[in-house]
């Protein structure tokens, strides 16, 4: 695969109580077009992730609403919804369009609203991403699932909470160097270890934050961009994408993301590149835990060595892989909707060589998006432009 | 565009307490799986449409659950949400893929369950197709909409109720001959007229039912099916989509799809056919308004003239452009997310010769799906078999 990154760009992410999904996502979709140098009439397809508006905003529907705000109404525009991986499929779903040569000009974006929504009515709706007739409609909504988990993982490769909390440790101060971040505070392991218990071993510092924000990407194939002078900032060179059974109870394994392992073989594969090619990563670390069988499931270590792969520095700035150095979901925030996009939103910045925790020289990223509990993976490869050439 | 329809299926619509969406879909795919003779383990790419999952079932991610529930995660699987365009929509993506090489085989379906949430929560879910902020929030749903449309149209183009009764009367006359259909009773236009207001000039009778159902349709590349001997029913030659303004405030004309003008444009023009080429048509009949509004979108009859057009007979089974054979949304059923999948399972059955409502010699068929007031629709063109050769 190789299709370019023209433009792209985030919102704030946090708490957002004057704009509604429509403004978040218009402001995140003009800024990614001026990030280009492009003007809306020049997009030819939109892809919208929202998981839930239905849900949180009343309205569905949303792959038009963007169109129609960007005063591109005639456009074809949809919107995916796959959960938390909903505009990191929405994404994969551009780029083969570009690659395919549907669409000279694709716009991506994805947005989530979860403030406005009370906590209560939030988690039961997030908890759709789960098997509702035998999840949800017990009780179990994704805090409950992660604490599964996360308990599955430590009683099967001897981990420890401490070795946990390090992904929240590396991920806030991280998000302290991201304007967009929605935490700016740095935690410790002991405050993260005497937070209060969600779902033990999970406590309130293992879990992202609901976040109010939008992201957006506008790729062009590799042709237009010579031909009408686009200035690429990032090239897509891989795309892979899995599934795995809806419910957490018919897998061989609690702790084993089958469809994450599967999604980055995929996505190597097409990008011709191994696990020791990536400079830096983007992971969906919407616990502890999930980052921990990210980084296993994208091949940077073993099975079963993620957190103390982690808690050893290996992740962090100046380790040999740094993850989430936007902060990832636990710092920069979880518009679940939006989630996909701003990982490459954030992977475009590292390779342009823009990026407020700079990785030196890199030049090939990889970007993991979760839906559920695991259900849906989608993994991108992304290379700097000056990498390979066209 | 040349993509090959190798099996078709849809549940029977209509009430389904017994059953839960996972069911329904399931049985659609593994029937259009069954009458193309193909097994789930071939499934390249599943793609789902569904409207309003989230708020009708509890569940999102349908994706995946249709993937899971087929023993095929693993697979590439995603949710398409467009309003009552959301399968159309998805086989759109479909039939790219496919044309694209992405694909081999794609499985497309539709599913919606309407009964089980109450008539008023379903009204105000289904409005989340519509501007929230500009519409539903200020007590404007769909009849209400419809009824604007219908009494703009009448007063501008001197059209009467009776006229558009007729679009009940003989799609209501239709559906007694398909089994699948919901409504199995043919009406008069007096009972059109004198059945219970909704939003003037609409009554019941002009109105779509509420539905549950699914339908499903298996797409191979004619490369696929030369090699594995799939024998395919009918070819996909055509796909044309477009949107207009989510709110029905900024359209220029109350009365005018420029989205489906669009959308039919495209399509013809991607088919190379023209609207004298066409045998069949199945069309979004949510409200009798809307199918008048349908045939003159696609060029069957001169702006104005639908509800004339399908009061002289034109449109009935044996006049110049038979349009729902099936029964349409208002005999058949409209379950939202399954309506657009479910035209391509109709016109299928007239392509192959094996319509209950059969059009002789139908050889180019055309299905028009439509989301929200017109905000977006899709238009496909398919061809029998036997026409043209691969």
């Amino acid at each position: 695969m190789r299709v370019s990154i023209a433009g792209a760009s985030s919102t704030k992410f946090g708490k957002h109580p004057e704009s509604s999904a429509r403004e978040l996502l218009t402001d995140a979709c003009l800024g990614a077009l001026e990030d280009a140098g492009m003007s809306p009439d020049e997009i030819d397809e939109l892809r919208v992730g929202n998981f839930m508006g239905e849900l949180t905003d009343d309205q569905g529907h949303m792959g038009v609403m963007a169109a129609d705000y960007l005063g591109t109404a005639g456009v074809s525009a949809t919107r995916t919804e796959i959960a938390c991986a909903s505009s990191g499929w929405a994404f994969r779903n551009a780029c083969t369009a570009v690659e395919a040569g549907v669409a000279d000009v694709a716009l991506v974006a994805g947005v989530e609203m979860m403030h406005a929504t009370g906590i209560q009515r939030l988690t039961d709706a997030l908890a759709d991403a789960a098997d509702n007739e035998y999840e949800n409609s017990c009780g179990l909504t994704f805090p409950g699932i992660f604490g599964l988990i996360a308990r599955d993982y430590m009683d099967e490769f001897d981990v420890t909470r401490e070795q946990l909390a390090e992904v929240t440790v590396k991920n806030r101060a991280n998000g302290v160097r991201n304007p967009i971040s929605q935490y700016q505070e740095e935690v410790t392991v002991e405050e993260v270890l005497e937070a209060r218990p969600i779902a033990p071993p999970v406590s309130l510092l293992d879990s992202c934050p609901i976040t109010d924000g939008a992201s957006a990407v506008v790729l062009v194939s590799p042709e237009y961009a010579d031909e009408e002078g686009v200035e690429a900032s990032a090239v897509v060179v891989g795309s892979g994408a899995s599934t795995d059974t809806l419910a957490l109870q018919d897998r061989a394994s609690l702790s084993r993301t089958t469809a994450a392992e599967r999604a980055a073989k995929r996505a190597y594969e097409n990008a011709d590149v191994t696990p020791d090619d990536i400079d830096v990563a983007e992971v969906h670390d919407c616990f502890t835990i999930a980052e921990a069988l990210a980084v296993e499931s994208l091949r940077f270590c073993e099975r079963g060595e993620g957190a103390r792969f982690t808690a050893e520095g290996e992740t962090a700035p100046g380790g040999s892989i740094p993850v989430n150095t936007s902060g990832g979901l636990i710092a920069k925030g979880h518009p679940v909707g939006a989630t996909g996009a701003a990982q490459i939103v954030e992977l475009t910045k590292q390779l342009e060589g823009s990026h407020p925790t700079q990785v030196e020289d890199a030049e090939v990223a990889v970007a993991h998006n979760v839906g559920g509990s695991g259900a849906s993976t989608t993994v991108h490869v992304l290379e700097a432009q000056s990498r390979g050439g066209s």
